[in-house]
């Protein structure tokens, strides 16, 4: 991939997928380099540094597999809001586990901190590496789900309406399984369909 | 109505009956006679004062044909949140139109103020006259929707189990439509969800 430069970086591509791969399941792992193998396409296609976007790629389920007392000792070490628990893994391995990729791989690059920390949420304006993550995460080639073929031709051609796309989806498919659903992704989706209408 | 005492309020059911009725289309007009009556069945079946339904039910949508100006005016008068006003008259015409019934009515109760408040978006922990007109408004006789025989029946068994389905429903239908969502419709989603899971 000689496209990338780790150079700045505390670690090699390789040491880090290395590390990745030791903290999760093989299914895991081949969604995680799904995710990498996306995210530099979507990189190269709207201008973003694309070795932020592997690294993004390759982190942004670091915590994925973390146990409820990782998340738990996390928050108190950085004196996170402890409510974030009762919301479970699927908002935790991101918003927490951002702070669990920074301690482990020593890994001090905050856009990328950030990119990590919204992934399964999105938020309000997001910079163009946050949606990347955001959008590669859910197109990435071993994704099956109805609408993921939509949602790779929309990435293609527009960004913004991906990520409005996605959100959508994404709200339908919580309140038609009746899971609770974290107050950023309704921002999310207030905000972006707003700005494609 | 021989269940109905309005001895406690400024008006007769009659004098509040007319003065709504030159406030609106007939056709929403006829929605609020048959939320009125939904509202006084369910108060009855689930042991809430039927007066305080009555008028509740005849009230909630006062201020739903008001203009712009007249919401905007309120909104200063109040002191109210400027933001409001972006939500369109589906939010404004309860959470601000409360404060115009008020007024123009005379209606100090609370209790029902705040059910008109919530009667579109609902809130956690609602009372059961809440519920009651959250729900009437739902299920009154003229509504034509899927979904209304199952909420009717529901609400015959069950009162948090219709307030979560409508919710359900409600964000659904506005996600369907790619329409904004008030925060609060979300609160009420998330809380009514919980507890009946």
């Amino acid at each position: 991939m000689s496209v990338l430069d780790y150079s700045a970086y505390p670690f090699t591509r390789e040491q880090l997928v290395q590390n990745v791969k030791q903290r999760m399941s093989e299914k895991r792992f081949k969604h995680v380099l799904g995710v990498e193998k996306a995210c530099i396409e979507l990189a190269q296609r709207y201008g973003v540094n694309p070795t932020k976007a592997s690294i993004a790629g390759l982190t942004h389920d670091y915590a994925k597999e973390c146990s409820d007392k990782v998340f738990e000792q996390t928050i108190r070490n950085y004196n996170l809001d402890p409510q974030l628990l009762k919301w479970g893994n699927n908002i935790l391995h991101g918003v927490v586990g951002q702070y669990i990729v920074k301690e482990e791989l020593h890994l001090v690059d905050e856009a990328i901190l950030h990119a990590i920390e919204v992934h399964t949420t999105g938020d309000k304006q997001m910079t163009t590496l946050e949606k990347v993550l955001y959008v590669a995460d859910y197109i990435e080639e071993n994704r099956v789900f109805p609408g993921v073929t939509k949602a790779r031709e929309l990435a293609k051609q527009d960004l913004d309406e991906t990520v409005c796309f996605e959100t959508k989806q994404t709200l339908s498919f919580l309140v038609e399984k009746k899971s609770p659903i974290y107050p950023k992704t309704l921002v999310t989706y207030n905000y972006y369909v707003a700005l494609k209408q």
